[in-house]
């Protein structure tokens, strides 16, 4: 058996699906690049046939990253199958991942299809894939739930019509792990040619077992796990990407494989993808949470003081926990802008991007005492995002609260190419700030979550501020970023709207 | 053997040693209310050797909780063994937990002990502490990378010496389910009597399998799991709770055994320990994350709706996610107040504090329309810390922030019994208002976290704000809501520095 673990991150496709994690292409783009320096095997782009901007990014992927696969899903039909293949056609290396669901809840109730219909689906699914690629995977959707003759049944057929990855799904996160390494056992057993495959698994989180369940099929013979970054992913989320890496490093005496990880681009990519999509990581998250590293004083301490292996399994350092990294002050010139974006591998298009991008810099550089490289994440992510989708923009602003006075805020927004005003009063200046942009707006969107996260230490930290918005059953999350945390608020609110005024509808498929 | 299995929960002594995330003796009687509401068997209520706070925390909850257990830990000699005893005596049912570490490691660079010395000073341990109560818990320290006979010596001694809970941590986090299993299959096995006691497992988080580690456990034979609310504890913290807990009730087909939990109270109980400790829980946690149960559009929700079972595996109502209960509005009276306080089990000491408290809630009212169970959560949060420790209280404010101006903060303090005023500019209102008050505090603290997360939904929510400070090793963190997010701020970087005024010395245990 293989020595090594395929690492297939599903961040931009099912992480993607998350409520409210909605990405651009360019974030989209951000992200596969750090993907793409942590030496992921494969990255699956997204589902090109769910919208055309869902194909668009998955094209953008695909001719930008070089050292990974690039993977796009489609379900088991003719249309989807075409997307994607076109899709990812400009790549070095292409994957289509096609799916049909497998248990019988599924079959009869979404798919009201009959078995025998199921097998002949895939079959004919893994022919139109192979017109545009050799390398084609096959999950059955709900295998945790499926019967394993009918799922040994279907694997056979697609391995012998040329399917190179068979994946297994615990699409609801209903399996255990003992459980799912006798099905993943049982599969390479019982399948014909189960040697000429590589054998992968998918879990979903719901008992908060995603990643156990994903090592004990490891250990039972898998060679790929679909994981994301920070486990995101619809309801509780996927396998953890860094944890399935880390353990499987940390313990390879029990596992016997490893995986190509550059580990030390964990935790960079922890706080990219944390901070495009606004979810938090929480402090006691494994590996990436803040405190995942921090020892509290006492016997503790002691212990670790007199020697170090006596509670540390992982040094923070390997998985890219490093001290902030002062890159820039307000004597930095634009040179040194330059390549300090070149080595966070940020790309901007043009010239004038570059000149607006580093105008701000030394307006923020003016505010603020130190720059770290968050802070130009922070700065560039607004500057990446095309101009022609920024609907709203804050031009100027003026708040005001006092102790026994009604909070107030004055805003100068751009709408379009028009300039418009608005004051209004609230239970507090960021209150009266959205009321104020809900003036100009009236976008009649509900307000589902607001939070702030400082994006360095220190009082003058700038605040990154996520407002979820939702409407008619969309949802999503804006950012905004400022040393003036109620700047930052209002900037959050109009890069949503911006989104909901610019977003396709599309599909999210399961498995 | 046994079918149920008892839930032993550590959120307030492993959970507290979380960097950050100590509590006043108030807010441990808050949580304890609701273990016991849940239905805890046994709370951990704290380590009662570690400073006079802490016995005195575990004291007041042994005084207060009826229903539930309540343990100290206590390292394996006379003196923390005599306290531990001494704060549970007012328990109902009180009990004992002491330790020793058995990993070679442990024993030769922190014991500075032989093996022999350790079983006897562990055997006399458990002496100390049935002078004081029949339900003694041993633990063996880094029993996952323990040698596997002297395990079965030292735990074969202390169930002769009378322990009736054995309880076997993986320290460090350093197993794997299978294997940790065998472990537990093998002691069971190999020690004499092993059928007389409860098995127990205490397992963290570093490499994300705390949870099925514990599971794994289970379906090897132990019956007692050690976990905490959210997952919290130190680094990457413990087995999350209410993940153990529903994992055995949505899979009893494959665990034969269930816990007595009310899992009504775990969303509940996950939002208390969140907003006591400021430690938000991710989006995509499992179980008690916001989007737990939340299912994008596309063929997704497609398939929920054709049949509910498609995708969901338990019900969102099951763990207590109900939407937020409108309670009270400004025309609402003291005794509805009162009534709805005492409903959500918020104990208010004096008719005076209730007489404040409910003013409080009438300036709340006048500012914001509708007013949620957590908004009265928030309210009292700050009305049940003692007054005594209030060192710095916020009197009035003055901000001012404008395109092309600096920021500036006023601020009016009481500190001690004199009345103070500054003024500062910083980066933002914020940095201001943490600049105003460093003027009057000269506190030399260092910010390292500041975050915040509006408590209910909609543009008038209260912001609930949380800011960590560091001096001189240790770390604490200030909460402080109110529906202007500069004020908030302020009040929480005053609490943080209450704390730090008023902190006690102590020690942190590890198992």
């Amino acid at each position: 058996m293989s020595d090594q673990l395929i690492i297939f991150d599903t961040t931009l496709r099912d992480g993607e699906q998350s409520p409210g994690a909605s990405m651009t292409r360019e974030e989209k783009l951000r992200i596969a690049r750090q993907l793409e320096r942590m030496r992921v095997d494969v990255i699956e782009a997204g589902f090109a046939a769910a919208s055309n901007g869902d194909f668009e990014a998955v094209q953008a992927i695909a001719q930008t990253i070089r050292e990974s696969t690039i993977c796009s899903l489609a379900r088991a039909n003719e249309n989807d199958i075409r997307r994607a293949g076109e899709a990812i056609t400009p790549a070095a290396r292409g994957r289509i991942h096609t799916f049909i669901a497998t248990s019988p809840i599924h079959m009869e109730k979404k798919l009201r299809m009959q078995p025998d219909q199921v097998v002949e689906q895939a079959v004919k699914a893994i022919g139109w894939a192979r017109r545009f690629t050799d390398d084609v995977e096959f999950s059955a959707e709900d295998a945790g739930r499926s019967e394993i003759d009918f799922l040994c049944r279907i694997f056979d057929a697609v391995i012998q019509a040329g399917a190179k990855t068979i994946n297994v799904p615990d699409t609801v996160g209903y399996n255990v792990p003992e459980q799912f390494a006798r099905t993943i056992r049982t599969l390479i057993e019982r399948v014909p040619n189960a040697d000429r495959v590589v054998w992968s698994v998918h879990c979903h989180n719901d008992l908060g077992l995603a990643v156990a369940n994903s090592l004990a099929a490891v250990m039972a013979g898998a060679r790929q796990v679909e994981c994301t970054v920070n486990g995101l992913g619809e309801r509780a989320g996927n396998a953890s990407l860094e944890e399935v890496v880390m353990a499987v490093r940390t313990r390879r005496d029990v596992f016997g494989c490893d995986t190509r990880i550059d580990t030390t681009q964990i935790v960079p990519a922890s706080k990219l993808v944390s901070g495009i999509t606004g979810f938090p990581v929480q402090p006691n998250k494994a590996i990436v949470g803040a405190n995942a590293f921090a020892h509290e004083s006492g016997i503790h301490q002691d212990g670790v003081l007199k020697h170090r292996e006596t509670y540390e399994i992982m040094r923070a350092e390997d998985v890219g926990w490093t001290a902030n990294k002062l890159v820039l002050g307000k004597h930095s010139g634009r040179n040194a802008f330059r390549s300090r974006l070149q080595e966070l591998g940020i790309v901007i298009g043009s010239e004038e991007q570059l000149n607006h991008a580093f105008t701000r810099f030394k307006a923020l550089a003016d505010k603020k005492h130190e720059i770290f490289d968050e802070d130009l994440q922070a700065l560039v992510s607004d500057e990446t995002s095309p101009h022609e989708l920024e609907h709203f923009r804050l031009l100027a602003s003026r708040f005001h609260s006092e102790t026994g006075e009604v909070p107030q805020a004055s805003l100068t927004l751009a709408i379009g190419s028009e300039e418009k005003n608005a004051s209004s009063s609230g239970s507090g200046p960021v209150d009266a700030a959205f009321k104020a942009i809900e003036q100009l707006a009236e976008s009649g969107t509900q307000l589902l979550l607001y939070s702030v996260n400082a994006i360095t230490t220190g009082t003058d930290a700038q605040g990154e501020v996520t407002v979820r918005l939702a409407k008619d059953g969309k949802v999503v999350n804006g950012q905004g970023a400022d040393t003036d945390i109620i700047v930052a608020s209002a900037k959050a609110y109009l890069n949503a709207l911006n989104k909901l005024h610019a977003k396709f509808d599309k599909l999210n498929p399961q498995i």
